[in-house]
């Protein structure tokens, strides 16, 4: 594949930065056209700055054609990569449209024309991040350009703009400054409000396919074949559609009856024939829909992807699409740039190959990737506001309430789902994101219950009335649920990863994802098909599970009160737990949408139910233990407790049995802890090797004596004394060095005669490069006002002038906390004022890793 | 009162530092007798470190009497209070029995005994704060003495001090290693386990009490005066007691029956006289307990109390065991110390006073109470491990789970507990945190449950069971509640505001706060005895209010359906919601126990039922408008969202609504914001002057222009030069400069030639200078190990090496979140390594306090 073709395949999707065509773009063009009627050459067509903050910063508009660092251009040099990777950040731009219309044609027969197209809308972008330039030199932090892919945005940055930004608005006197502020105080609501009601849109639509592909695995409906089974065969009467359950259904065929095969043996294997055929239909296509848009997992232009362990190797096609999508999204929300994991593509693809793997019976859920469709639905829809669009902090509150809202609308749980957001999946949650999040979840679910996707008026999944409170001798039996919870939940975790690691990984399946997804959805058929319970689909069975019983004929015999029934149904559910408990293994991170939530709640409940029915007597519910059995298995995979105990209540609409769900939970999480120390998410995050710092984790440093601080920075980085003569040519030999050292993404302290005064990142020095005069090599770059002899290149406002520091004596812990708590990407030792080096985020994640990962070693 | 008996009035109760007999006060002790042996002088009786450790860091063990600071020493100076602040310390310490063993009589005799005697107890507890010396030493941070009373605690300090002794557990190998790391990480689990027990114990406690006393007005059980109503009437049958709800009841007088009026008229007169009595002489009762067991407020032995508005005034006696006590908890939670306040006195009196109270019928609720128990038991029983005990910052964390506890046994709801823990009360809130309260609250609601105080086998407090869903139509319903509920909880907020402010603070009722208690009483009793509804006690009413209707004699009236029955409800329902309101108003702040849960909800139930009957029909259940009336009007109080939907549910026991119910919150959540900028324990924490900086709210800074960090950095500290010959005469008068200054609590930036290398707290610059030799004030002292030459003062150990430091360009943003998301006490200031200024905690807050503050003058 072409660098040229590559970066047409990318056209389009990555659409992380896609710019609303707002004033800022229209006033960028214009300012280009403007440019171009002054200036004949092929010029750089936008701005940086506008006209009457240009004087008190002394940044100089470049006014001729050039090429930045020609010398290093070569296509093999990673370093060339910048301007590609700009012109891809931009493709997927709405802005390019006009982009072109700008063109001249006389500058495609310039060599350079191209490249300096580049460096325009590099600038653009720079423009557009920071706004308000003034503003944010005064706060001493300097400018920045936009984040690249795969770095980690700069929280402390992004807080104080947004800071800026307000307090501009509330500077604004009178009735117009209270109408703007009012309107800036209500787009966070007004863009929850839509992305509640996106988010339960696109559940419903999952939901109705999904129960309509799931019946055709079974049969189809002779009136329409658009209608799926309930309402195939519901009667309408006057109060709507009276959904029947009857098993016989005039109008339902199966794939037997279709065909007309009237022995019973054969139409048996006939129908198995046809469920397999289906469901390995639906998986396939499922499949090969994740497969093909997958997106490049872009590194940075610069090589800042190199480092080992921390970021997928260059180049690699990342089907973004597949799986959980949860351990991402933590990563994303903790402060990390994957562009086009949240783009429009991706929700597509996500949401119909996830009603396709659903409909293929397949032992995964969808609480996972429906938090991923309604983030995916938050950050696109986050681009009609501006103060979202640009500001990647303020971003990430917007995303954990849409975590919410797909919690809300997958579970029908939406208090559940924020608290979800909170425990689980936020990293960054203040007080306003909690009432957001809150507001999200209640208009997603409101949504979903005006849809009413089902027409049964209900939006509680598993509905069911206990009608007896339990007894405190029940505890033990909750006590051994909790136990047994543990326990499966801390082995499928293990399994997953042993599986995925030393299997997936290592075998020809790797190469093969398609390949894998069919032979499960062939596995998995064949084994559901077998089993009555099993057969049925998860949520029909998790339902069952859960029901009391009010004769013996309910629940396909788990309501049996005779020896026989019992042993049955014990006999089968026994079958149907190692079934799926086996399947889930082999299932859960193939390249297909896939949760975990409704395989471990499967799990539980079989256990659960079994132990129910061992029991039984009259003032014991087996359906209680079925539930409390899930609660317990659940928490041994994900490690949650107080969301998951409100899904629980929420799921099945009943609150009688708090303490005994409760103590399983808490019962569970020991055990399970015990067993292997992190939940699901956080083993996903390690195998996917995400630079995810976890804020809530303490890092105990068990099995490493801690270094010291100065043992942890690095010492050896280039530095930029502003008394050297930083010319041109230097800078750039710097950043190549830098590029090539494996901490690209980090920077240069700039000290002057060894004093700490002022940091600039590579980013930001590229940018300024770019904006320098000429190509000659030999021009003085200044990072100090006060310096500034000749005004050809002041970089001094790309500099933060005030870093965050620590000294040389400072405890490591401090150095952990601050990253935690601030969300650094870097801080700097200093010893009395005196430079002595830096510690960048990605470092200490190496160094957390290596801790971390010996302590992986152990417990596996 | 003079300053002896002053003294010992606070003898015995502000235990917060309470030490148990560990082996760290023995071995202090045996120590304390060794010297007493080897030197004959009335020594200085204990070690500030080990032996193994004296040489490695240079301090000196002091071997002679001396005083310190025996010039400054005129009781009107506020710094001579430094040494009985420090007995008052200790005066309630169990420790102190032993010490009396050791006084030797000839010391009394000596005029500086006392004095020493307190630097000597001041040592101990410096040395039982840091006891790893050695390891803190290697960590930058210094060694430090106790907190003292109102200041701030050094979070990050007591965080690098818990990593330390984590990782010093586990360098222990093999399976002494296990053992020893199992036990440690059990004790958190072990405490919180306790708490929840004892928690229950209380609160089954204060509920029977309360039950008992509450009747009482009514009459008496003649069978047994100890017997509440429901007991007295209870048959006992096969299956326990059976409570019959019959009116008439044979074993219970009415107090007119006891003195056999027979007249009708006069029977109600005497009744009605009785009731008040009763409600009074209770009242009255809990108000002295209250009064007479207030504590001192205690400020800091040095002036730090003085920064104005911050602080009460100094020897303020403060009733800690009246109001609600969230705001104050609050403010401990983030990081306050408040001695005395979470101690086993202010426990056993918050606890008797609240059933009290209760009982006298009052408008007021228990949950704030119950949450300020749960902390004192939580601190009290935090003693008893070591690792809590002597890290303020670990206690917090138990601290919160406890406030979990609290609400668990309020509201029988422990998921609402720990959401509002979480939401409202807590400040650091780590996950492990989360685990642990949830643990807490439900160790607390079974053994709740298992107590059984009113042996009705339920915890839920208004169950109820709705047979029918929610209309879409009757969404508007729900939203005009929730206006409502805004309209109501936020003008309950602005009138106790504004009724604490201009009349109880401003007139005679500041003076005579039993008498108000006695006047509010009489007034409360008399108003609710007209009243069918508002005589029946406030759970019973909302009990009520809340309920559906099975018949039309149900619930006192409120379900007649018939036009005058209606009517008559809905006007009686009116006058106890005016009565409610306005009770609460007059009662809100009272020197008793009260809580404003409770109010709110019976006024949020009286409109909402008013509403329902109002728009009677078949589909509409007027309970569920009561429910829904009363979150929204707790909403409008406490502006809770999560919490608050989550303790409803666990309240009623029903989840069906929970659509409406959310909607209504958030609704008079906005409405609520729109009319006051803040809930009800926000306001207290502001009218209370606490020094609370909340993590929570944005300082939007709307009105002020955002000074600098370097306006706001104080510039005219004193600054202790390396190279200076610091003498001890030199560092006593530097101490009492910055005691009469008004920052006295700030300490000194240390400088070596204008290059910031460190800063020493003014508590441990004292502490050092008590350890120095002797009275010589030309002694030098020395704050570097590098300038030692004399080893007589080396003060190095107390040095924090690694002071945070911030640029004097960066953002003022920058520094405000370093405060809130790293408790920071203070931040200096540098300038390219020099020192500039310093930015603490206290300063900090005074400015926010100017900004907000004006804020809040807007809002009235």
């Amino acid at each position: 594949m072409t660098d040229r073709s590559r970066r047409k395949s990318i056209n389009g999707h990555g659409d992380e930065q896609n710019e609303p065509i707002s004033n800022t773009n229209l006033s960028n063009l214009e300012n280009r056209r403007d440019n171009n009627y002054s200036n004949p050459l092929p010029a750089v067509r936008s701005r940086s700055f506008s006209e009457h903050s240009k004087d008190s910063i002394n940044v100089q508009e470049p006014n001729e054609t050039t090429s930045l660092l020609e010398g290093a251009r070569e296509p093999s040099s990673h370093y060339s990569h910048f301007p590609s990777a700009r012109e891809d950040d931009n493709a997927f731009s709405s802005s390019s449209r006009f982009r072109r219309h700008t063109w001249n044609p006389r500058q495609l027969k310039h060599l350079t024309a191209a490249f300096t197209e580049q460096i325009g809308r590099y600038k653009r972008r720079s423009g557009a991040y920071d706004e308000d330039k003034q503003a944010m030199l005064n706060e001493g932090g300097g400018i920045r350009v936009w984040y690249d892919d795969y770095t980690t945005i700069d929280w402390i940055h992004d807080y104080v703009k947004e800071r800026v930004r307000i307090r501009k608005l509330h500077s604004i006197k009178g009735i117009r400054g209270w109408i703007v502020t009012s309107y800036d105080g209500l787009q966070g609501w007004v863009l929850v409000f839509l992305i509640g009601i996106v988010t339960a849109c696109f559940a419903a639509g999952v939901d109705i396919a999904a129960e309509w592909g799931s019946d055709l695995k079974d049969g189809y409906c002779t009136e329409s074949l658009r209608l799926n089974r309930n309402f195939c065969c519901a009667n309408i009467t006057n109060n709507g559609l009276d959904l029947n359950d009857d098993n016989k259904c005039d109008k339902w065929n199966s794939w037997s009856q279709a065909i007309r095969i009237h022995d019973e043996s054969d139409a048996k294997l006939f129908d198995f024939f046809a469920y397999v055929v289906v469901a390995l239909l639906f998986a396939t296509g499922s499949a090969l829909l994740v497969k093909y848009n997958s997106l490049y997992a872009r590194p940075s232009s610069k090589s800042s992807a190199r480092i080992e362990n921390i970021e997928p190797k260059r180049k690699e096609l990342k089907p973004y699409a597949a799986g959980s999508g949860i351990p991402e999204v933590k990563t994303i929300l903790s402060g990390f740039v994957i562009r086009g994991f949240l783009g429009i593509r991706t929700l597509w693809i996500k949401a119909i190959s996830l009603a396709m793997v659903v409909s293929a019976g397949m032992t995964l859920g969808k609480e996972g990737p429906f938090v991923h469709i309604a983030c995916c639905i938050g950050n696109v829809l986050s681009r009609l506001f501006h103060k979202y669009n640009k500001n990647e902090g303020k971003r990430r509150e917007i995303l954990s309430a849409s975590a919410a809202a797909g919690v809300s609308v997958a579970f029908a749980a939406p208090i559940g789902g924020v608290l979800f957001s909170l425990e689980e999946v936020s990293y960054y949650f203040p007080s306003k994101t909690l009432c957001r999040s809150f507001f999200c979840a209640i208009v997603a679910a409101v949504s979903l219950k005006l849809i009413d996707p089902f027409n049964t008026g209900k939006i509680v999944m598993f509905q069911v009335s206990y009608n007896k409170d339990w007894h405190v001798f029940e505890i033990v039996n909750f006590l051994i649920l909790g136990v047994l919870g543990g326990l499966f939940g801390a082995s499928l975790c293990k399994l997953i990863l042993l599986y995925t690691k030393y299997i997936r990984n290592r075998t020809w399946l790797k190469q093969w994802p398609v390949v894998e997804v069919m032979m499960v959805v062939v596995i998995t058929a064949a084994v559901n098909f077998g089993n009555k319970y099993t057969r049925m689909s998860n949520t029909e069975l998790i339902f069952g599970l859960f029901s009391e019983c009010t004769n013996e004929k309910e629940h396909d015999g788990l309501c049996d009160n005779s020896f026989n029934g019992m042993f049955e149904a014990f006999y089968l559910l026994g079958l149907a737990l190692i079934s799926k408990f086996l399947t889930c293994v082999i299932t859960f991170g193939i390249r297909v949408p896939a949760g975990i939530f409704i395989p471990a709640l499967l799990v539980g409940a079989c256990f659960g139910r079994m132990l129910g029915i061992n029991i039984n007597g009259d003032c014991v519910i087996p359906g209680v233990y079925a539930m409390v059995g899930a609660a317990a298995s659940l928490a041994g995979v994900t490690r949650s407790t107080v969301s998951l105990t409100v899904i629980m209540f929420e799921l099945t609409g009943t609150l009688t049995y708090v303490l005994p769900i409760m103590t399983a939970i808490m019962i569970s999480k020991w055990v399970a802890d015990g067993i292997i120390k992190h939940g699901i998410y956080d083993l996903l995050i390690d195998l996917g090797g995400h630079p995810y710092l976890d804020s809530k984790t303490e890092y105990d440093g068990a099995n490493t004596t801690f270094t010291t601080t100065l043992d942890l920075c690095q010492r050896d980085l280039e530095v930029i004394d502003v008394n050297d003569l930083n010319t041109i040519g230097e800078l750039k030999n710097k950043l190549k060095k830098l590029s090539t050292s494996g901490y690209s993404d980090a920077g240069f302290p700039i000290v002057d005669n060894k004093i700490l005064v002022g940091y600039i990142a590579s980013t930001e020095l590229e940018h300024a490069l770019s904006l320098a005069h000429g190509s000659d090599n030999l021009t003085r770059c200044y990072f100090k006002d006060e310096n500034v002899i000749d005004k050809s290149a002041n970089f001094t406002a790309y500099v933060n002038q005030a870093p965050l520091t620590i000294s040389k004596n400072a405890s490591l812990e401090i150095v952990l906390e601050l990253f935690k708590k601030l969300g650094l990407r870097y801080v700097i030792v200093v010893d009395r004022g005196q430079y002595v080096g830096v510690i960048n985020k990605k470092r200490l994640l190496i160094y957390l890793r290596q801790i971390t990962g010996k302590d992986m070693n152990n417990t596996l």
